[in-house]
């Protein structure tokens, strides 16, 4: 239990991060607009002359923009360092890289971690909820802002795979090739079961205070970790977990009988969920799930994903692993065939991995093989 | 939010259970002793003059004794009517049926909702760590209490075929046949990984009070209801779930935009978890969770599964349900093959259903079939 007391994640609140305000206002999705907004960003690399070379990285829902540097609260290299860096299939010797923290994220993008430019208090709930395509809307924005126009590519995994197909099919002439890895083109019933979990373990936590609870002083850390945890179970595949901790005990012989944390699956688990909470915001997190959950971008055409990319001039590769439960092959497989409806130029490619969902995050060199081939491919046609 | 302020289960602690003192201590795995406990049992029919007929039913994780009768505090039809009562496959007009509330439970037997006997205070969580291997000592005390000898049949799902499983490996003559649906014979890292996200969420809500609510006068209804909500996903498939809710809204056009149960799944969800505070303990949950999380049958018999099952004289009928990713059907497949390895008699009968791991509980006229037929084979059998 006491594992699961949150040490104060003081940095938290305290980073500064590389931000913009934007000369344009947002309009969202639910009917409220955002009065320019700031976007926290990074860059890595230089645009080229002809602007050609520009990427545009989309974050998962606890990522942030620091693909490829160290984050500033955890110190650990950038979460996509295996993809994007000096010679890296994303390749910052080459390319101009943008990643941009999404709306309602708190890494210093206008979210409910912010104070409220006008009341200067936290935005809190008062935050209103945004949806990918209004995470994608804010992000061209700051595009226009940089003055950055065609892009080479966009690419993401997980919900930042739903940000790309957004992305595609929101401006279907901005980038020459999309590359949506481990994503899917809506949030299934399980999915949202699982996020709607994570909710009610927040907001059962009394620290989060009606959602005010950076006003209050006080953090949700145990409500967050309990999210984080049942959250990662979904990111693993039975076999990953069985060959990685199996039934081995941590640190003892025989089992204690009683609550400790006596097999090596739940002292990890612990340790995902205690250090979680030292680098993402409680609000964040419901705000970020619940954007995920309403994404279904057939739905927002009429029902037909097809329409969704109907005239779409990009080329697209879905990219999906074989142990992936949580948006399974079937799911990229679905949205392939909504793309070749479409008359789009779409391939899918399924990679075997143990790891699950979390496999596009890990040391894959089959990963990296098809994203350099894409780019270079992409790159050499008219 | 409110959604999950639990309603007082006045009920729970008041409900008198049919519940008899054992004359008997029963030794535990964990290497302490409970002292006479109480046992809370339900019998249906009659026992045969040659004491033949008597079949015992275990329950699962958050079953109880009233397997074939109306639960006191909900007033629902017991948990397996469809599979036991008159007529139906576990007939009572037939059979003489035992179904006994484990220990650590909250339906009357010795847990730690129960008063401890000498300080009269609730155990809570001085209540020792129980293992599936005491629930079975316990039970077989009871049997021996009642004078009941050799059985017909054991059988129980989920958690009940894991008692099943343990009783024949500890009993091999004691039981004609066993029949152990949706199980396993073994706790899987991931089996383990979720039942700690539903513990951790327990002992985060501040109602817990160190697990001494029940003397504080209060119960963690949010932390429980949170911990039945994130096993409630495991009990149901995927296609079940996409089938039943899809992404439907519930009693309204579009989304809220907000934190409300704007989906239908979510809803569902929600009342899984109100529902079930109102007739179950906190601390048995831990409890039972605990125990089906040390259960590794093989382990116990130096690692070799079909070590455990070296001389018993019954016959096995493994069914498992090829939705169910809880308990899948290659566990079942393990246990059939360790138990013809130790010369047993076993078959495996994999069901098809949408609905996961619950389809055991729900009206499955194959599975009835099954049950049926086999108890009458043994029947027949010399």
């Amino acid at each position: 239990m006491s594992a699961l007391l949150g040490r104060p994640a003081a940095m938290l609140a305290t980073v500064a991060h590389h931000q913009i305000r934007l000369s344009c206002d947002v309009p969202l999705d639910g009917g409220q607009v955002l009065r320019r907004p700031r976007i926290a960003f990074r860059t890595y690399g230089r645009l080229a002359a002809d602007g050609g070379n520009a990427i545009l990285v989309f974050h998962a829902l606890t990522g942030d923009q620091y693909v490829a540097s160290d984050h500033p609260v955890t110190g650990k290299p950038g979460w996509w360092h295996r993809v994007v860096g000096p010679g890296r299939p994303v390749d910052t010797d080459r390319h101009f890289v943008i990643c941009a923290n999404v709306i309602g994220g708190c890494m210093g993008s206008e979210g409910p971690a912010l104070d409220h430019p006008v009341t200067g208090e936290p935005w809190a709930i008062d935050f209103p909820v945004v949806t990918i395509a209004d995470m994608v809307r804010a992000q061209v924005a700051l595009l226009d802002e940089l003055g950055v126009g065609r892009l080479l590519a966009v690419i993401g995994g997980s919900m930042g795979g739903m940000l790309a197909l957004q992305f595609a099919a929101d401006h279907p002439d901005r980038a020459r090739a999309v590359i949506a890895i481990a994503t899917a083109a809506r949030h299934s019933a399980q999915n949202i079961a699982f996020h709607e979990v994570g909710r009610q373990a927040i907001m059962a936590d009394p620290d989060w205070c009606q959602g005010r609870f950076l006003a209050c002083g006080r953090r949700p850390t145990k409500g967050l970790a309990v999210a984080r945890m049942a959250a990662h179970i979904t990111y693993l595949s039975e076999a990953g977990l069985t060959e990685r901790f199996g039934r081995r005990l941590q640190g003892r012989d025989r089992p204690s009988f009683g609550f400790d944390a006596d097999f090596q699956v739940e002292s990890y688990l612990r340790h995902q969920g205690m250090t979680f909470v030292e680098r993402f915001d409680a609000n964040s997190y419901l705000y970020i799930t619940r954007a995920m959950d309403y994404f279904d971008l057939g739905e927002r055409h009429g029902g037909r994903l097809a329409d969704a990319f109907r005239g779409s001039r990009a080329r697209f590769a879905l990219v999906s692993f074989d142990s992936d439960w949580l948006y399974p092959t079937a799911e990229a497989r679905r949205i392939v065939q909504a793309l070749v409806a479409a008359g789009a130029h779409a391939s899918l490619v399924e990679l075997s991995s143990p790891h699950g969902h979390d496999s596009f995050l890990l040391d894959m060199p089959e990963l990296n093989r098809v994203i350099d081939g894409f780019l270079r491919a992409t790159e050499r046609a008219p």
